[in-house]
């Protein structure tokens, strides 16, 4: 298998992207391989103006296991028992999932089946998730003596402090539903429904101005860091830039007029 | 109609004052009149001791329908292609929003219709929220390519990430029962129930003591933005402080000779 | 009675320190008596290395009813009118509450009845709660002139802004199953299986690497006051670190060779 074939990539007429991690054999683990694919992956996704949203599928019944064990149980060999080798993997996961947040595309996991640890982690690393109601989700790092910390960036930043707690501490799975309950996913639907679920929500947002999904991406998660007065002051400096854009004037012109608008993606 | 009309002043007996949005041809949008008077308004309720509780309210199908994008538009005639007026208004807007939260009075938004956008926002701002079931809440500016930034400083602080992502990335409507799902409001009650609702649930906040309250609600939002050891140092102070205040002396007297208390609010 | 028997102290077999509040009398108030053994209780479940989990539990209807009033009240008596009393006793209060969050042992909220003001902040700074369904919930210090501040930290880091505050400014009480849906506690379980219930979850996490346990609540309450590029840094550090440790060469060749680990706890 060449390191592309572990990611699949397929984009659709109306600008949407489809991710499909397609190491079946692994898992779909977050390898050396399939993490340099991830962030190349991402970072075509963000500078190219045909690709409006990104969806992240998978083959097989894992959506992703997490880190590759095996590669990492090999790094051990090395003079410093692993240590520059496990930090090499950990900041290369880190980028991958950074760079969903930064990638001025929406990015949508589409959960067909078991996200565990790191693999948990980049279904909370996306802006939105769909699952079906068989899927499941852990940070069971626990169970192996290798907690669940890095997943726990992204996963206490989508729940509660005690739902994350409960993931984290148990390393149990909990069900589509539950994870729609708490927040980690947007919904579950019936397995049949998921792509065609999934990729009616992408195409619904890949409908919208580019231009202002990345200008509103980016401030999301900038906002919410900045305490509250930081925060008005930031957006509303946003939104004055977003009034001067064409798309805002158009849209807000064909609004006003009552017609569609045509972005013009600027 | 004069500016003073577009906002309805009610004061109850027992403290509460009631805001009535009732700018209904334009669906209460945030034109520069209704900000101008809510500034007013929301001055008057954290300066006068008479009012204990506020309730926001709005008269018509719509409670807000956000910024008045025909004012917002006509400003684009200016040399800046509108720099200064939009920021001028984003600026009062946000003012409101702030001045809601630093208002020492609880403030309760009753939500007989559709907020969207910066009426959305409103609602987000207002300390508790109580809506009709037929209510419905939006942050639909990707429809018109301007994202709902400012918005989005108040609907994440109220809801989790992947919720405000998929309200600010589609633009789509949210019923009530599900706006209570994720926190946005506090409950969705009968239409018929709204009003009675709202102002028991006003009534109740508006017999403890007042300044009480104002140490409470105050001590809420800037601890919120602290890192936990600061807030408990923080909170510690302002707790000390409240059992030196006369309503403090006078209601736990009261508790442990039980009978009722009577506040001399300071 | 003597202060020592306002707390009980139980060890089982495979490391879970039952802590049972027991100032029946007095609804487990947190007395200095009380927060001075809570004090003594958690340090040396933080150090002592045969304790792996901590299960919090009360006799008598109440679980907690937060501050001894009566106690803070003869405070007023001092020349400075109790500042440094209710000062000194406030900081008691944090630091028990900051201890819990510190312990580097999980520690198990078990809410058999009310658990209000202070004792509400003691269910929400556990890492995880369990709760009868008839258990109750609230911050009821509006009531008496004194706004639950200190309680409102935990308590604010737990549940969405509206629901916090709803408590806060209402002081009423909400239901087991209300505390389970805005995330106070992780479940609620009938009166008989509350005990079963609490120690079976308990055992399961006494069952991991407490090393590992260690090492991950301790990431988890700093990563989540850091921001997320700040937090994923930190977190690869800590992961980098976990790997070298022990119990994840054990861990993970247990998992590679699918064999039971044998924790050596480092």
């Amino acid at each position: 298998m060449n390191s592309s074939d572990v990611l699949l990539r397929d984009l659709t007429d109306d600008g949407v992207l489809r991710l499909t991690l397609n190491d079946v054999g692994r898992r779909n683990a977050l390898s050396e391989a399939m993490l340099k694919e991830l962030s190349r992956a991402v970072a075509t996704a963000a500078s190219d103006p045909i690709i409006r949203v990104v969806v992240l599928a998978a083959n097989g019944p894992a959506f992703c296991a997490g880190h590759d064990l095996k590669e990492l149980t090999a790094g051990r060999a090395a003079g410093d028992r692993g240590r520059a080798y496990f930090a090499k993997i950990m900041d290369q996961c880190s980028c991958v999932m950074k760079a969903i947040v930064t990638c001025p595309k929406p990015v949508i996991a589409e959960v067909g089946g078991v996200a565990t640890a790191a693999g948990c982690q980049l279904v909370a690393s996306c802006d939105l998730a769909v699952a079906t109601e068989s899927a499941r989700f852990s940070t069971p790092g626990v169970h192996i003596g290798l907690f669940c910390s890095t997943p726990m960036v992204a996963l206490s930043r989508n729940v509660a402090a005690k739902h994350a707690m409960e993931m984290l501490l148990t390393g149990e799975m909990i069900s589509a539903s539950r994870a729609a309950e708490i927040g980690l996913i947007n919904r579950a639907v019936a397995a049949d429904e998921l792509q065609e679920a999934t990729m009616t929500l992408a195409r619904k947002i890949a409908s919208k101005s580019s231009s202002t999904l990345a200008i509103g991406k980016s401030a999301f998660y900038a906002q919410r860091e900045m305490a509250l007065s930081e925060a008005y002051d930031f957006a509303s400096k946003v939104m004055v830039n977003n009034m001067l854009t064409k798309d805002a004037e158009e849209g807000i012109g064909a609004f006003v007029e009552k017609r569609e608008p045509t972005w013009k993606d600027g």
